[in-house]
């Protein structure tokens, strides 16, 4: 079972937007560089969320790991994620997708912003 | 010189997005109970910049650090955000803001996220 991970982001016109996401990218790709990391955006930037999925499954990939790159908890991580990951298993029978909570409901994340916050700059 | 925390977001119709938010201020609080910080939203959720900041000058304090709680480095953090900035100034002399890089371009952030993405679940 070969797994993949995708950053699953809003996407923004503004081309530079993503670069935080893909520095992600890369830094995982850096720790592990078997492993196969997709960026996909809800929207304005490409790869869309299927179109990553199909990628990695046409490379083989039978499981995905989906990391919501939400700082706020809405209806993108809520409802419009949950609807393209059902999608998205329904397309490839046999793929397993598991989603992650959204980057601001981890724990670490959290105390992270909160100690540098008050850091001395 | 009494100093202040701005943790600055987007802002969204929906009530439980700030939650995360909310969740970093606390844990700051809970850090150092003395510190005052406070959350503002570009827009859809209060307060707005202006007024968390007119709101920390009448308690007395005259210097903000200003964390923009943006992922993808995009045109609120690169534009709205200097002009609240810049107004807020000019409304308050003698009261010093100075804004830190948005979350999406801290190295500690970035280096998290790769952790979290490849951990076992």
């Amino acid at each position: 079972m070969t797994l993949a991970i995708v950053l699953f982001g809003h996407g923004s016109r503004d081309p530079a937007w993503r670069r935080p996401m893909d520095e992600v990218a890369r830094r995982i790709r850096a720790q592990d560089p078997a492993l196969a990391v997709e960026c996909a955006f809800l929207e304005l930037q490409a790869p869309d969320f299927p179109a990553a999925v199909d990628a990695l499954v046409t490379r083989g990939v039978s499981r995905i790991r989906v990391l919501p790159m939400f700082l706020g908890v809405g209806r993108h991580a809520r409802e419009d994620l949950p609807h393209l990951v059902r999608a998205a298993e329904a397309r490839h029978p046999g793929v397993v997708l598991d989603v992650t909570p959204s980057i601001g409901e981890l724990d670490e994340v959290l105390d992270l912003l909160a100690t540098l916050a008050t850091r001395q700059p």
